[in-house]
């Protein structure tokens, strides 16, 4: 069954595909099977790891490179949310056997675009097949100065709740690509429909927001799971409640439309994840200096409600000021 | 489908189950989607990765338990052969949809009794639905001290190479689980059958050695994808060659005997994998150091070859002396 053209072995894989995006040294170049990391004095690691599955975190059709680019990228936002950029990654990739070069060089593409945007680089990771679907773990690290990491745990009574960027697109764009005839009933044009479709493949990490973070928020949390869900996490472990207004969630231009001609959509949107955005608790005192930062750093943040008292409860009110019932708060895998 | 009593969300996953074995500070209790690590100062990390696939690594019979173990022991054994002990990990966790409790319950138990042999915490990771087998990755970070890692690259001309414990268990046990008949076959024991299969099961990563090889080893690699193919690994990245001598290569008795009554099992068994035994190629003036070490560690260690130039070529002799044919050096998964 092996046709040289078409079939690799362990060893060429990495080689060719993924050994050009180990660009730092501690890499020992890929040709270990682990890497050997020095971490500045006064500074901390912070460690992440998510994983993506075929089917459930992305599309069987999604380009490779998107797929690629999205693997990296969750792990960034988990980061940024901590006030961290990415240093360095481990990348576990379980393929089908029978996976051609081509897949895999898309695949490299998509991760080497975020590295050159971002400055993280690949040091490690395990190549298995499997007769499953794609199944990739990426298991990110980043660095602080010591005591700067910026948690859940944190927020306090009076701080404002802020969100970067826009809400729902990511879920508007995989309902287009599982029902493309919605773009009409929605009345999308074939930009918004790229665009929202563009949101559910290749999130962008906020790694702008980093340094705001780091600098204001008393605690921040990345939008993964639905907007709700994720804010009611955050909540939990800071012992404090949340009111959301929902008026006040940012939507993009193309998710409006679509609100527009479906409003009963609200309730998904605000629940439904794949946003990548960024939820930061800020204190009065700092609310308009990290709003400043963060607009100097490009990234619009919006206010959205407030951190409420000691209820561990995530309230959210709907435009007219009553209480939004919904079916769920966040996307459960179980 | 939502029953109560059998079926657990993913905060309630982590909380019963993950939550109890994240012993160190940093993984903040399991209730962030990061851990905040700090690293002493005068060391380095090193960070390891593996993979297991259900049907691939470990068979779907296999207790939970021990598929836990090994998930983290494959790890460790990474690990060791670096001369680094086990840290911290995280875990990432690919199931189905409808996996018990009972399973999440023996899973961490395997986890958690290898915690307890070694010290290592968990300190993050994720846990996610997955229509495809069970996929599990462990990324593991261990520290050494600043320029004290031992890599795969190093070994020189004249060096000893060295092996831990016995070679072949694990093939001969996946043998038998595959096939029960073999054991009457290869005149086994009930003790001898399950000796074998548990060392398929239940590698024990030989965390005992990580001294002996920090002091004495000039290189060294672990054997998981077979004796012959890992050698010719640490050998390529050395720029050496390497001769085998197959009539050295430790075997247990249990394997002695498949062998009297098989001897042509013998090339399988020095390329088949799964041993997590070490190789370490240690200098002659260190060799009865290194030696000594072990065995005072209570980790016997063979000599097999010697580095032999720098051909990066690897021969293995056979008993008689003269080259031993093989149909490969080691698994492949592509």
């Amino acid at each position: 069954m092996v046709d040289k053209g078409q079939h690799l072995g362990e060893f060429e894989i990495i080689a060719r595909y993924f050994a050009p995006l180990a660009t730092e040294a501690s890499a020992l170049a890929l040709r270990d099977d682990a890497a050997v990391l020095a971490v500045a004095e006064g500074y901390e690691l912070i460690a992440t790891c998510d994983t993506l599955v075929e089917g459930v975190h992305f599309l069987p059709d999604d380009p490779p490179d998107s797929v690629g680019y999205k693997a990296l990228s969750v792990n960034l936002s988990d980061l940024a949310a901590k006030g961290a950029r990415g240093h360095v990654y481990l990348l576990a990739l379980a393929v089908r056997r029978d996976t051609k070069p081509s897949w895999f060089e898309a695949f490299s593409a998509g991760l080497r675009e975020l590295q050159q945007e971002t400055g993280i680089s690949l040091v490690g990771g395990d190549t298995t097949s499997s007769p499953g679907p794609l199944t990739i773990t990426i298991t990110a690290l980043g660095l602080v100065r010591h005591g700067h990491a910026v948690l859940r745990l944190g927020a306090k009574t009076g701080d404002r709740l802020f969100v970067s960027g826009t809400i729902g697109d990511a879920a508007l764009g995989l309902r287009l690509l599982k029902d493309p005839a919605l773009a009409r009933a929605w009345n999308l044009s074939d930009q918004d429909a790229a665009f929202l479709i563009n949101r559910y493949r290749r999130p962008k990490p906020r790694t702008e927001l980093v340094i705001p973070v780091r600098n204001f928020a008393q605690s921040a949390i990345d939008v993964s799971d639905g907007l709700v869900g994720d804010i009611e996490k955050l909540t939990r472990v800071s012992h404090v409640g949340t009111v959301i207004e929902a008026g006040n969630v940012p939507f993009s231009a193309a998710a409006q439309k679509a609100l527009a001609r479906e409003p009963e959509l609200l309730a998904a949107l605000l629940t439904a994840g794949d946003d990548y955005e960024i939820v930061a608790a800020v204190p009065d005192a700092s609310v308009a200096a990290f709003a400043a930062e963060a607009k100097h750093k490009g990234v619009p943040v919006t206010p959205i409600g407030r951190i409420s008292g000691s209820g561990e409860a995530v309230s959210v009110l709907g435009p007219g000021g009553h209480a939004l019932a919904l079916d769920r708060k966040g996307y459960a895998h179980f």
